[in-house]
C-alpha cells in the first residue's frame, strides 16, 4: 500500500502540496489489477486504464442515456469512481466472499485517500465517490450502467480470446441488468454479448 | 495495429456497432507505452493510463487555470488527447528525429481511427482532438499544461526512483514553458520539480 506525505518540492505551496499528494496517491491506481482482461485478452486490465476507458465510452454512448443528462458529472463521477481501490483493492463482483466487509473497507478507503485533498476538495471528491456509489442521480445511474457493461463486453465480446470460467449467464445478468434495465439499447447489448459467449462456450447458458 | 471490423452481436444496431468498433481500437491504447515511468517508477505508464491521470489531474488543479473554464470540456479534450497513439504510436517529445512527420502520422491516425465512429460522431471526436493540437481554447490551453507537467512530474518529482538520464533541465523546460507560462502556480511547479531533480543528479543544469 503506497503512503504519501507533503511534497517537499512543493513545501511553500501547502494547498498544490496537498493537492498533489493525493494525485501521487492516485498513481496506485495503475497497480489495482482487474478481473476481467484487456479487449485482445493479452492481459488483465488495471483500474486506472478502466476508468479511461469508461470515460471515453460515456462520452461515445451517451445518446442511449436518459435526457438531460450533465455529461460533465458523468465524466467526473467515472474518473472517481474507482478511486478508493487504491487502499481497499478491487472487489470481483462474483465473488460473494470478498464481498463481504466490502462498504466499510471502501468508505475507510475513501476517508484516507480524499483526506490527503484540502479540505473543501476533501468533501467535494467524497461526495462523487458516494454520488456514483449510491447511484443517487441519472448521472450516477448512468456511469453505473456504462461501467457494468464495459468488463463484460471488453471480457467476454465476440473479439475476446478469454478461457471459458465457471460462470453462467444467469449469473451475469443478476448482477448486471439492475443498472442497465432503464437504458434498452444497452441492455439488449449486454444479453447479447453474453447470449454469444454462451453459445461460445465461454460460459454456461 | 490492432484493426477493428463492425461487431456481429450488434449487427441489427448498426450505429451502435459502429461505436462498439470505435470503442475496441481504443482499447489498444493500454499497450501504447510512454517515456516516463509510473510514480514508483516500477514500469512504463501507458497512455490510456496516462490519459486517466490527467483527467482527474485537471479536476484537482481546476483553480489554477483560467476563469471561466468549462471543466466537462477540459475532461473531454484529455480523455481523447492521445487516442490517436493507438494508430500513430507515442512520440517521445525529447526524440526530435522520432518527431518528423509527427503531424502527418497523427492526422492519418485521427482520420483511421475516429473514422470507426458514425459520421456526427467522428466530426465530434475529431475536431475535440483538433481543439487539443492546436491548442485553439482556453479549455485545450489548460489541458496542454496539465499535460505537460504530468509526466515531469511522475518521472522527475521527489517520489521518483528513476535512474539519471541524459537530459538537461533547459532541454524540459523549453519544451515545457510554452504551456505552463500562463499558470504562475503551475510554472512555478515545473521548475520546482526540474530544478530539484537536477539537485538530486537525475539531469543536468
Amino acid at each position: 500500500m503506497l503512503r504519501v506525505h507533503s511534497s517537499m518540492v512543493t513545501a511553500d505551496l501547502p494547498r498544490l502540496s496537498a493537492q498533489m499528494s493525493f494525485l501521487l496517491a492516485a498513481d496506485g491506481l495503475k497497480k489495482v489489477l482487474r478481473g476481467n482482461r484487456i479487449g485482445d485478452g493479452s492481459r488483465r486490465e488495471n483500474s486506472a486504464e478502466h476508468s479511461w476507458h469508461v470515460v471515453l465510452m460515456a462520452m461515445v454512448l451517451v445518446e442511449y442515456g436518459p435526457h438531460p443528462l450533465d455529461i460533465g458529472r458523468v465524466l467526473q463521477l467515472l474518473t472517481v469512481h474507482d478511486l478508493v481501490e487504491v487502499y481497499a483493492g478491487d472487489t470481483m463482483i462474483y465473488d460473494e466472499e470478498s464481498r463481504l466487509g466490502q462498504a466499510e473497507r471502501e468508505a475507510l478507503a475513501a476517508k484516507e485517500l480524499f483526506g490527503h485533498l484540502p479540505d473543501d476538495q476533501h468533501a467535494q471528491f467524497e461526495s462523487l465517490w458516494s454520488e456514483f456509489e449510491l447511484a443517487s442521480s441519472p448521472e450516477a445511474r448512468f456511469s453505473r450502467a456504462v461501467d457494468a457493461l464495459a468488463p463484460t463486453w471488453l471480457h467476454w465480446g465476440e473479439h475476446s480470446k478469454c478461457q471459458p470460467e465457471n460462470l453462467t449467464a444467469g449469473q451475469i445478468l443478476e448482477k448486471k441488468t439492475q443498472w442497465l434495465a432503464p437504458y434498452p439499447v444497452l441492455l439488449e447489448m449486454m444479453k447479447k454479448i453474453v447470449s454469444a459467449a454462451v453459445d461460445r462456450g465461454l460460459i454456461g447458458a
